[in-house]
């Protein structure tokens, strides 16, 4: 059973830096009736991830822009509360990756949903470390594209943050030496002490992050995971070893730029280390997702990935929130709860 | 024997822009005298590369920059009238990649240097298709680098160019469709009717590189060979196929530049794609140079692997030939002969 109105959180125009209640408003909206093959998920969690920043902007990107007039497109994890599907019944734990959106009621293809069993983990667990933006993306980005190995030393963009916290724990996991870059002594203190990071950087307390990169990376990085672009991407490419692997996850710190955003100032680096540049594109690993949240499942069940999460209660704070992911306010995997279990 | 003197191009100051004779001077030498394990070499031919201005700024690279009051590092090919070393006699012909320079005479480690067998091919075939720039660069880069396969497209930058044309040519060796980009007419007929590209764009004549990129790769690229970088890399990120690699080879349409030179504006479509950056480092190969050379020979004898070379007449004509290679002015493998063999 599902009402026939809800409230979303619709795109009214592109934002131009930070996304504010003019750019994205909360506003009543049909749910959609499900067609032969849907479902109607009654949404509990939202995912905050930086990606949907760049589906704001009417950009080439790896998935369309999000249309003004419809609701920001997001990964949620919900509960069937309606189905003209055989795979999936009344009462199932879905997540759809990308699939849904920041509204109450989401109507989905079945085929595009997974099902979530709940019985062992907190059912939040399963869209914050077992899934999404914050399980999948570092598993798939370390493992596949910076081929973690022992004696390597990888360098960690955003490490207190939800994909660089967990991409850098797998590092360790392969033997790896792994230095991480936050933005406070707080936040460095965290992926030291309780992640088991080697050694941290905070940005914002260093003059000059080359030569602070340098100093914590003697004989340079093998592995550079990048989550945020710029200035960071361009230090650490100046501290790149022969061979050494970019994974490309993300680039924060220029979703809200206005206008064109130039590649790294370094670039050249990348021939001069005879390095390479690693899109991240999760899609293509999808047949190794069972096997990936397996393994996800089996470290989080024996403590050695631990993992933050930042829960924001409500759906009408939603975007207050999702600034937070640019500020630097959370700490943690953000996820917005917007409604109870059945 | 040798002369204790000799003709050198000297480093006077660093360019700016395109190097003039203020820039690199041709200069009176001392001829270095071997120590134990050296050989003298008379240069016969000398390469002139683009990466050789990339060594004449104060930057970070792959090589140390060449240092003010030096002659201009370079590759040639000579032939031994002095020799420290059993490994070498004098009369050997020697090919040194990197290790020699533009001068008259060189002074230089046996190990350092290849014996060449002139009894087959021309001697100046071992410093242009054999060797060097134009033979190992574009072998390694498309073999081990641009992975070329059957059915896949291939955009080739600078196709009319000494790296250019033969990386093309061993993608076509290898089942790829291949589509070339150059400066003129000319160019693109050329490499079309006599070095087998299956089509060509003259980037002087269209007005949007990447409109017209997507028009002769209707299905994305597939593997682009940068060698020019700049406004050309960014028309080609814009039409990249899922999971495209990128080889980095060069970035000609920088070397000139004043000041620093950001990377691609397009730099998302790495991550947008889940495509990949390759820096290209022939060093990491250097076990694999004899088997190389001995398949650019055999494609050479079939007549499988066509080439062009631009062979200009006399050291003091150097700088002024090295300036064709930013300007379009040669059409092939620039080399300059300095002398005979004895």
């Amino acid at each position: 059973m599902y009402p026939s109105k809800q409230r979303q959180l619709v795109l009214r125009q592109r934002p131009t830096g930070l996304p504010t209640e003019q750019d994205i408003e909360l506003a009543e909206g049909d749910v959609k009736p499900p067609q032969p093959g849907d479902v109607v998920i009654k949404n509990l969690y939202l995912s905050l991830d930086p990606a949907q920043r760049d589906w704001m902007n009417d950009a080439v990107s790896y998935l369309p822009p999000i249309a003004i007039g419809e609701a920001i497109r997001s990964t949620t994890l919900g509960q069937v509360v309606a189905s003209e599907s055989d795979a999936l019944a009344v009462g199932d734990f879905v997540i759809g990756l990308a699939t849904n959106a920041w509204e109450e009621y989401s109507t989905t293809p079945a085929e595009q949903l997974e099902k979530v069993d709940n019985s062992e983990f907190p059912l939040h667990y399963h869209l914050t470390i077992l899934s999404g933006a914050m399980g999948l993306t570092p598993y798939f980005g370390m493992l596949k594209l910076g081929l973690p190995a022992p004696g390597k030393t990888v360098l960690m963009s955003a490490a207190a943050g939800g994909v660089g916290s967990i991409a850098g724990q797998i590092a360790k996991l392969h033997g790896c030496r792994v230095v991480g870059i936050a933005g406070a002594d707080e936040k460095c203190q965290f992926i030291c002490d309780e992640l088991g990071f080697d050694d941290a950087i905070n940005y914002k307390a260093v003059d000059d992050l080359t030569a602070a990169i340098a100093e914590k990376c003697p004989e340079g990085i093998d592995i550079y995971y990048d989550n945020v672009g710029g200035e960071t991407l361009d230090a650490a490419l100046l501290n790149l070893a022969q061979g050494a692997r970019v994974v490309f996850c993300g680039a924060i710190s220029t979703y809200n730029a206005d206008g064109p955003v130039p590649g790294p100032f370094n670039y050249w680096q990348v021939l001069a280390k005879g390095a390479s540049v690693h899109g991240q594109m999760n899609l293509k690993y999808a047949d190794e997702y069972p096997a990936a949240i397996e393994q996800l499942k089996a470290w989080v069940r024996s403590g050695e990935l631990k993992f933050a999460e930042h829960i924001v209660e409500g759906i009408e704070n939603t975007v207050d929130a999702y600034r937070m992911l640019f500020t630097g306010g959370n700490k943690g995997k953000l996820i917005v709860k917007i409604a109870d279990p059945d």
